[in-house]
């Protein structure tokens, strides 16, 4: 595969690296969906995502992307059935394109045709949805996406299971990954219930100012003229944020949330009038992911309210009297209630 | 497959809980239909449900969940037609997903085609309607759901027995199950006929005040973080209610509806003007497991009265001279005909 | 398969009964559409009169339902060509369910695979036309069937001859039954080539007062609760009008319709407009039928009076200056031209 | 097959009549369209010329029908490649039912699946379209046919062959026939192709005096009680029109159209304004077959207006200054040009 | 095949004649398309015209038309691979008929199912494309053939070249023909590219005056009467044009163009405002066959303007200021311009 | 295949050409789209670019046209894996139709059955994505392209590679090609992402003289009669231009972009407003391209603004106060600007 953009030489964009990292530090939070102009680098940042994950350990040889250190409740057929000691191997993090066209069967898997031909046994062969088991799965235009991949997605996302019934054949593996999508909001809407699976959403921009377009054209020509020149010459900033994101992992679980940020985030949910509860449940995983990132014990209000607008912004109702965006209003909400 | 949310520490949301007691009591009543807004927790409950359960006894090894003291006739072809006395296991109450994007084949059963090629035997491969039997089948998102698998599920609610002709393979299994699904309304509506086969119908909501939020909030990301500690910490309350249901269903059987419920029932209905009579057929049947859960013998206008929104809210056509909802409409016909 | 609930327990629907009854008595008369509200008890009616039929003679092991007294002509292929003497059997009148989600070879019948691949042997495996043979087909929620199961029939119905080739099979059996139909037309239109197959059609309507519908729920509760008791109870009911029934089969061929009947029945036609002559020709059936029913030898005016509305409901055009319902518009014209 | 109702039973309808033997004495006139009200017997008649037709001379084991007597360019391969004399067999004048639901593989004719398997042969199957030649294709509610069926009969009908090739077989047989199609034009109109494909139309309407109501009633119900008994009283009418139909097809080469007929043909055309030469063409050709029903050898003007109606009602074009139906237009232009 | 009505004998339609033997001429010039009424004889014209082509050579056996005296490069692959020289044989130029429901197998080709089925060789077997090339390719009513259809035309009218990708078999052949298309405008338009591919176009009526009618009907019922004698009274006449065709074809490469023709086809086309320069290319190319058909060796301005009508009436865009007809405005351009 | 057209003897068209030439140069400047008239020259244009390019180097009977000279990371599979030294060939680079009617397995590779079935081998036959790598894409009326193969290229145009997974094969081998497509912008858009695709779009007009348009006519009919003698006469001029391209492929890299362009190139994109910023990567490309070309080794503002129209103008939101087409809203801007 060519060389990735290197995450750490992206010009601006903040937010949107903000969210990415954030995700990628505690994967329930459930996903990023991008969105915005078209060429302003959406699919760059993601795929350089990818280049910067930190290795976690896999079994050997699972096609499932097994966790060694699981209790076999958590794990695929294959491995929770084995009776010697798990093989643990440290692998990146996947991160694994669902390619618009592609069909049913390549995303959720499907009888191995060929072992069944060759061996008159049955075998599955894993999909896409095993390929990004505790990873990302990156859906790009997917505002495009099909229907009943979006079925799929939905009944996996949901159950955090993969469940496969094709021909006699009865598979069920983990799949759980954080989906991250990009699109283009004038080129189709998102199904409510896909964009609800997203934990948080960002919106980018083309910038508006020459010297930072010029920049970024520079370092784009820069890049692709020499990639791997460019590539070494960003690696120790590569690393850094490598080690930061895997300190945060580590730690998530330590950090406390006070209770003046659960009770913050469930009154500006409820000022803002979201459906259901899932909206402060983001808040408060989100601010812990945060505190993590930045090396802190507890995760404070600030920790809240740096990330309420990518929590909030896509679970809006739209307001028939404030025509004012959904980012606005969040950031009016929040001046109002705790300023 | 992971651990459920335990159904008694759901805060608030009564109406639901109580009508998937009721439900559970007495499965002839016809399901519940949940709606409301995404996330307000609905698949929580009803999966919540699946593990309060008590244990029926299952004829060991039938793939039809058949019940070892039925008389033949409500047996399958095979417990029907053994020489042994069958013999009986206990086991959980079946609570089955059907997936948006279930096939057919899945959904009634199909031709086993590995044992067609491997023994050259047609057998049948039991789908999920089989493994419903004699629970419950949950559907989420149900009004998304395909219409030819709606087809298929009108004809076996309606006969209770699912009949499947492939390829010159003909069986006919009892399928009795309890139909629980939940949708939004704003994302489609249901087909009248599907409707029709829900005997309750509940709404819920999202909470509206902060302490309430906070505490869902506070549980659901305990539960998450150390499902099984939350779960131990739960058991006795859990356990509580299954003995409840326990004895509820084995006393319905014995108890009376007296003459003035059937009255107040059939007025009621009228009153309201719902079609047909399984409005008032299904008040008799609530009021009797309401009075079943409750422990006492005879079902009271009081028990009618309490279920009559869930079991009729569904029915009502809509009423241009009356601008006010389903559940107000009920309550104002109540309150005129028995205050 | 359950217990049906008892014809004769069906409180109040007389004009569905009589329907029914008459349809049952002659064939030939071509079926029954019954619509109204959902809950009305359609559909119980119709499997109620399956319980309620006298059994007719059939050849022994013949799929297709043959009369063993009927000419060679008049059999299929496996009988008229049979050198002995073909074994009758007394045998229920058929009344074959055709569910929605029915395939078109099931409706039709298709090759048998399993004996093709087994024995090398084409075989035709019957659908639910031969089933039907000298029976009832009964179709729930008519209006919702699928357009080119509907050509099947009609083209079935017209020729009393169901024609099947399939891959090189051509099999030809006598195909001739009463087609009994249900739906809401509330929820979909009749193609009018199928509307025309029916001979009559009747409306129900939910009851309008309580102790009718007390009684009803009471009987229905009842039955549900303990459906042999209840069937055994209503027994000697259910013989008194099987045999009615069976006598009426015997001497319909023997009854005389008076000449002032015809010429009544033409005008009436005339007067009302209907399309063709199908209207008079049965209402001269319908007569004649319900003389049977009754057991004289010769049908009236009254009877032919008696069943307009059933005969000629489906069979006006709209009438853009008439605004009243088709039953006033026939109840209108016959006291207009016979009181 | 069930009897049909004598084609000389049939009360009124003459236009009807005519059309239907002025067809069969002269094929390539090119069939009959009839249309009108649902239960006005078009159905009825069209079956009772199938039981009316002469014998022809047929050879014997063709599977397309051909004609001893004509030339090798004329016949089947079969038949044109056999070096012995081909054997005659006199045979009824096929009428062939096309149901509305039949596929192309049985209207067109396929590959013989069984023979394929069996003996590893290649055999071609014949269709409906090999049954009707030199007879009549007749199909019921034709304004519903399917498309694809419509272009394979159109094909068909314009080379007066049927050329079928599938996998690997290439089969090419004569397939010349009547096309008698019976339809309700309220319920879809003719694609202009096919209507143009008919020679001639008839309209059929609801008689509207009663006494002859009541006549065809009682016919239709004596037959229908007693269908043999009806049928041998009616066997004498029958044998003199099939004698006369016989008499006329055998006289038709040589009749003789007088100059002052074609003229006037070409003027009522022009007048009418029809496209084409086709109306012409035709109004000649049905000249001489009714001199031929007539006996006489020559056919005269009358000849020709008797059946102009017939031939050109469908072929007029919508006149907007002319509200009068296309019968009427066709009747002043008679009267203006020849009377 | 029934014998074709001669080309000689068509009484009238002058433009279409000239327009189809011009196409005769120079195939490259790009197909006729004749539209118009339907019975105005557009489909005898052309078949007719099939029966008066000239002979050409072609390689024994080819089943693709190969031309035994083309350079390699022009040949189908077994010609072209070929090591002996290959057989000449004198065979009528084909045309061939593309039925309206021809599958894509039928008309670019497909695997030969048999031979891979028996010799368990993968041939190819040629589809209509490969017979009509050198000659015609017929599609009557040319405005009904469906869009994948009409696709596969025009990638291989646009190559040459008929490449054919099937299951791992890739045949590569020249299908180089002449589209003739019959249409009657009212019944659907010509997609633009389509329309595009044809040289020139053709209009023609029902004649206005009754002593032509008579002629053309006297001789149709003539000829379908006695076809063999008819033609056989014709042959004369036919063998002259055959001579020719055969001469302007071998003449066509000589024939000279002036400058002045050039020069006038440009302006023409400018002040009628056609899209790109096929209208010019055309109106050279037609002149200088019309010129050869003649007799003569060179092209003048009188060649192209006779044939100008039919070369641009269906390259004009509908002009809103210009309400006369296609042929009018460009009458009156010529005149304009060149009288 | 037949000769092409040769690219120097096209008359005017400059933009055209010019664009071609700089996309030939620069592959990553990502494509022409050229729209216009149709009979304008754009499919000759595109394939007499194919006759003018220079060869490169290829791996010998590699199917994914791998560069020998590169490093492992950018070959196929099995050039990548291979122990010994890649045998290289010079090849013209590819310029490959895809054809409208192309199926996926075509454009993007399929399972070769012929192997599979064979010899027991699954291997993968390459599609035309795979024979364009390193070269051209051309598709003809790109605007009537399915929606599936578009989704395919766009995905393989966004990842320079070609993912195949067809029943258990799974392939990867590199695709990058240059995308040239024609069409008629009446007869359907472009759906944006393929809009996007495109690195310039030329739109060409018919000439409006009529020198020029003889000059067209009789270069095109001279090179119709005699294509081999009139490439020859060419040959010169296209070595010339053969050996400017092959040049300036060679100089590309090290071409310098002064910073004056860069920012210029925002400038403008930000005065137009154009989404992200591949406006402005692509002006610096194709001014680099262009100084290349001529042979230059700094590309200046003048080469910019050379090609500004041609990059910017299909990237250009419609603007409802500037009536004024894309083209002069760029003309304009660079006045504004630059003047």
């Amino acid at each position: 595969m060519a060389k990735a953009f290197p995450f750490t030489a992206i010009v601006g964009q903040d937010e949107m690296k903000t969210a990415l990292l954030v995700a990628a530090v505690d994967p329930s939070i459930g996903g990023v969906l991008v969105f915005g102009d078209r060429g302003t680098g959406k699919s760059t940042a993601i795929r350089a995502l990818a280049a910067l994950m930190p290795k976690i350990p896999m079994v050997e040889g699972c096609p499932f992307n097994c966790d060694p250190d699981k209790k076999p409740a958590g794990l695929c057929a294959r491995c929770e059935s084995g009776t010697e000691k798990l093989k643990s191997r440290a692998s990146p993090i996947p991160v694994v394109d669902l390619p618009l066209g592609a069909t049913e069967d390549r995303v959720i898997g499907a009888l191995d045709l060929e072992r069944a031909l060759h061996d008159g046994e049955k075998a599955f062969e894993a999909g896409l949805l095993a390929r990004a088991h505790r990873g990302f799965l990156y859906i790009d235009e997917v505002n495009l996406l099909e229907d009943h991949i979006v079925d799929s997605l939905l009944d996996v996302a949901a159950s955090g299971e993969n469940v496969v019934e094709r021909e006699g054949l009865s598979v069920r593996h983990p799949a759980r990954f954080v989906l991250v999508g990009s699109g283009n909001p004038e080129e189709g809407e998102l199904r409510p219930q896909l964009l609800d699976r997203f934990g948080m959403s960002v919106e980018v921009k083309t910038p508006q100012d020459v010297a930072a377009r010029v920049e970024i054209v520079r370092q784009r020509d820069a890049f692709e003229r020499d990639p791997e020149g460019f590539t070494k010459h960003q690696q120790r900033k590569e690393g850094r944020v490598r080690r930061q994101l895997q300190k945060a992992r580590e730690s998530l679980d330590s950090i406390e949330v006070a209770d003046e940020v659960l009770e913050a985030a469930a009154t500006l949910c409820m000022s803002l009038g979201t459906d259901g509860l899932r909206g402060e449940l983001t808040l408060v995983r989100t601010a812990r992911a945060q505190a993590a990132l930045a090396g802190r014990d507890v995760a404070t209000l600030d920790d809240m309210k740096a990330l309420a607008p990518s929590v909030l912004r896509h679970r809006l109702r739209r307001d028939p009297l404030d025509e004012s965006g959904s980012t606005a209003r969040i950031d009016k909400a929040l001046s109002a209630l705790f300023d």
